[in-house]
């Protein structure tokens, strides 16, 4: 019987993962995962690649790739150089890093209540000792234990689709400078707003101290390519860099030089235009069929930016058991729960308006309507 | 000040990271890294990528993909069907899956002394505690202190060149099996075999326990792409994907197709065979070099594959000392000693024959001998 590490208990069967497989068959409308849908993918323009991207590149990422995500930084008032940005095999790879650098066991890591399962899992497996963080009073128990690390979305949060407040995001700012918190910015959704909002300056550019910041093409170009980057503060950097390269090295070349050109592109603009306003359209259109279908069963506010509904049932509904009955009837989404750090129930299912087309959608919840009605009788 | 991970201690600065920077100099002739040439690489043929790719996939990677090295690996002898392939980012991204679901602090894990230093430091940063591996005597004190994980290159190692023969492979895995040592066989070199070798079957062909073996096609495509693979035994197999998943979802879709294609080309067999006549005619025109300007300093075999040869300086030489006189006169070398996973001392230097063009390796080899000479005198 071979021995793992202690970590390894912590692996435990992933109901999500289960349902990433159950999401692929065909015959199922899928809420569950966050998928963008293909019509949005920037092209797979390539055959002018330069060939010297086929040996081996430097960790950090591209000189040109970086120093074109430090003018988007700086456009956030984000203090990052081109020499602290670090170009990363996708979002979700920043997450292992910050992991690796921040939490061993009994770490104390400061989560909105829900907040981003897949970080969660990373976190837990390495030992992090989970609080809430409550984006009104974010300090809230800090002054008798500060946690290392706040990992916060703040801008069109996964999966409650909300946005902080700029005074809100100065004030986390600040309880992290005043109390040596780490700052861990995660911010994939920032370019898929629907509304002309307030304000969001990255909570980042608000920090004096310890900072992460990442971002994904995942959302705005193509997931496949696995392409998102990090900048983090001095202190932070160089360690970083040795972790990623412990990783993988550094990331695939050709997909920087994809994203790139995409960054490069002068229709870049009316691109994301189009993109936003799909996106607008699809996201009204599920409103409009949550409307129809689950109206009065449940509760919802239609999110202003990324990819999801956060929508809370009535009655004391139990999330998981909808589930099973949904699965029946080929009807995927993601209760609640999966969301919350330190496990505690959610009355709420996140649902995926991106990828299903709207047929799709209107059928898996007039699906989902019934069941409800079904639970409630 | 940020509190960081306890692991982070052991992210002291790198002096391999720091050469590398160097070896990125147009100046500077490189023998330290494992750079293969940009002559031997597959093209970048994808103007005709289906645009799926662009959607996020399978953790577990391409199934097309994963049938094929099925088949390769089934050819080694190897107990692995598609649904026990796991695509990696890279074969780098295999070691820290396999430290992270084995090495916690104080795991016991056996090395060849020297061994490849990006998989000591992952080892190291996860807690390992190192024992040498003498490949003639594999379970040596393992009656008293069975290591939970013995990681080898077993052909065309890195840095020394070593092929095992095929009876210190069988024992190995004997050993391995009788010590419920879990086996982690990395075989980036495999391919590239410049001479006719013995029988040299995987070490985890012969293991019935517990057993991870990985590839790369950065050899034998193109390292750009990052694109590796593992295969695992069933009890180890499902938790490395959940890792995978923690820690990039999946990789770069682009080039697994890329690689797919490659795998498929009715003329690989024939690419393959230029590659190796191509590294066959560089060693020997190395090998040609290293005698008539190190000739009487230092002791070296040439290898039967790899990219690598393995030179013991004469007179004790200090290793470092060179290296800083080298790079004075911008030539670099990767010392003996970062090879040493318990820390001891080298009198071997590893030089890279696979980067260097014939007359900058010419030129590179005549300062080192002149800088031996003058270290002799």
């Amino acid at each position: 019987m071979a021995r793992l590490s202690m970590r390894t208990g912590d692996l435990h069967a992933s109901p999500v993962r289960d349902m990433l497989n159950v999401a692929m068959r065909p015959e199922v409308i899928s809420f569950a995962g966050g998928l963008p849908a293909a019509e949005t993918f920037a092209g797979l323009d390539v055959p002018t690649a330069p060939r010297e991207l086929l040996q081996y590149g430097p960790t950090e990422g591209e000189p040109e790739l970086r120093a074109r995500i430090a003018e988007e930084l700086s456009g956030l008032g984000i203090d990052a150089s081109p020499e602290r940005v670090l170009v990363l095999s996708g979002s979700q790879q920043g997450i292992d890093l910050a992991a690796k650098l921040v939490v061993d066991a009994g770490a104390g890591v400061a989560v909105e209540e829900p907040a981003y399962l897949a970080a969660l899992q990373v976190f837990r497996f390495f030992g992090a000792q989970f609080s809430g963080l409550d984006r009104a009073d974010p300090a809230r128990g800090w002054d008798q234990a500060p946690p290392r690390l706040a990992y916060v979305t703040p801008t069109f949060q996964n999966p409650t689709g909300i946005c902080w407040t700029a005074e809100e995001r100065q004030a986390l700012a600040g309880a992290c400078d005043r109390h040596d918190v780490i700052l861990f910015e995660d911010d994939p959704y920032r370019d898929l707003a629907y509304e002309a909002c307030e304000r969001r300056p990255a909570v980042a550019s608000c920090e004096r101290a310890s900072w992460i910041y990442q971002g994904s093409f995942s959302k705005t170009v193509a997931p496949g390519l696995r392409l998102g980057f990090l900048a983090a503060s001095e202190d932070l950097f160089t360690y970083l860099v040795r972790l990623k390269q412990a990783a993988d090295l550094h990331t695939n070349r050709l997909s920087q030089w994809m994203v790139l050109q995409y960054l490069n592109a002068p229709d870049r603009a009316q691109r994301m235009g189009r993109v936003t306003a799909f996106y607008r359209e699809r996201r009204d259109t599920f409103d409009r069929a949550l409307h129809r279908h689950l109206g009065g069963l449940a509760d919802w506010t239609a999110p202003a930016g990324g990819l999801f509904f956060w929508v809370t049932l009535r009655g004391g509904i139990d999330a998981q058991a909808l589930l099973n009955k949904a699965l029946e009837r080929n009807v995927l989404f993601t209760p609640g729960g999966h969301f919350m750090a330190q496990g505690g129930a959610s009355a709420s299912i996140r649902l995926n308006f991106s990828l299903a087309a709207p047929d799709d959608a209107e059928r898996g919840l007039r699906i989902l309507g019934e069941l409800l009605r079904e639970a409630a009788a």
